[in-house]
């Protein structure tokens, strides 16, 4: 089954996967039907191996059996392939040019190491304090960008959103692991994220916060962090 | 001078910066004027800092006092700003996202580290025949994309060409340090690179690469490397 043919639009992914959670948000948008194919990371299927032979990983969005690859571009790829509902991103060039400039902070400032739920909670002591003032030093920037809009997107729901959404699960795990409050430090952007969870693409697409956390607690005890 | 107030189109870069070559590589293409003005990045300018808050880094294209940041999401400005001359990305859906692909790829495996000419050349014995290795494993993934073509944009010079074409200037320092043939390594990418200098936008753009050459050299001998 995982390796039927794939037909109309396939999604290979893992549910939990922020960045699929991305291409699933955008789908949703779009009203896009489409076949989810949960992969197994630890035995790749031949599918995902053949759709991204570069990376090798998810997510990957095959559209008539054509593969597309990186959660930004697959985005990108699904706003352009279905233009007429929902634009992701907005007509005139230079607010494009801003939107993608601040979806490309998230993925070079909150991916990595932020992306790692855990990153947070397996530090300590004056390493954990100095990623913690860093981390909340990349949530006032983005603060800085929302301003009182509604969505980063301005009143619509757009690129950026989709781009840094799916982290909302994660506020909880950090301001947990962290010591911080999320609603002190960053409280637009906590704003935002109920905002964004009232809509169905969101809230029947991000993980569970309580659940992330759980995974990460276990992950501490697994690698011996208390 | 270097704070006068921006008019028109003005790109804030240093000369021999690859990532701000790919802006003027694109805007040549358009045949769009625009003032270059030379940063010292030992002393960056307060058009600059104020241009690029978030990163404070080059190349800032300024389009009637609006500041663009990060050198792939320029290039994609300029092409949509001036979109009726020498398109870069393609028209179709699928086409953008391949060429996205291949750019983003530039970005992840041939910037960091190779972006900087001189890591091949800093490393020794072991570490530089393993990074030696993967970095031929990269130019032949590039290859396998390149194929026949006469571009990476097939026969009309595009997104792809932009974001690779200022790494030709660094062929020869790799080779040189390495201690390996391009030619043999990569013979299609060598060919494609004399193509891209037939081009009078290449051509006026990229470094020496001699210049590059001796710009290592004397960067490992005042880091003391023999």
């Amino acid at each position: 089954m995982a390796d039927a043919e794939p037909k109309g639009v396939v999604l290979l992914d893992v549910l939990k996967n922020t960045f699929g959670q991305r291409c699933r948000i955008a789908l949703a948008e779009k009203g896009v039907e489409y076949e989810f194919r949960e992969e197994n990371l630890r035995d790749k299927s031949p599918l995902l191996l053949k759709s991204n032979p570069v990376h090798k990983r998810i997510p990957v969005l095959i559209h008539d059996g054509k593969p597309v690859c990186e959660s930004p571009i697959i985005v990108q790829y699904i706003d352009e392939a279905w233009p007429h509902r929902a634009p992701l991103l907005p007509a005139d060039p230079y607010a494009r040019a801003q939107a993608r400039f601040w979806a490309d902070f998230v993925d070079k400032k909150v991916r990595p190491p932020y992306a790692d739920a855990s990153h947070l909670c397996k530090l300590k002591g004056e390493e954990q304090a100095a990623a913690k003032e860093e981390f909340i030093g990349i949530l006032k920037l983005l603060e800085g960008e929302l301003g009182d809009k509604k969505y980063f997107g301005g009143d619509a729901f757009g690129f950026v959103d989709v781009a840094l959404v799916p982290f909302v699960s994660w506020f909880y795990t950090y301001e947990t692991c962290a010591g911080f409050s999320m609603e002190e430090a960053a409280p637009k952007l906590v704003a935002w994220g109920k905002r964004c969870m009232e809509r169905e693409s969101v809230a029947k697409t991000l993980s569970d916060p309580q659940m992330v956390y759980e995974f990460v607690d276990r992950l501490k005890k697994r690698i011996g962090v208390e």
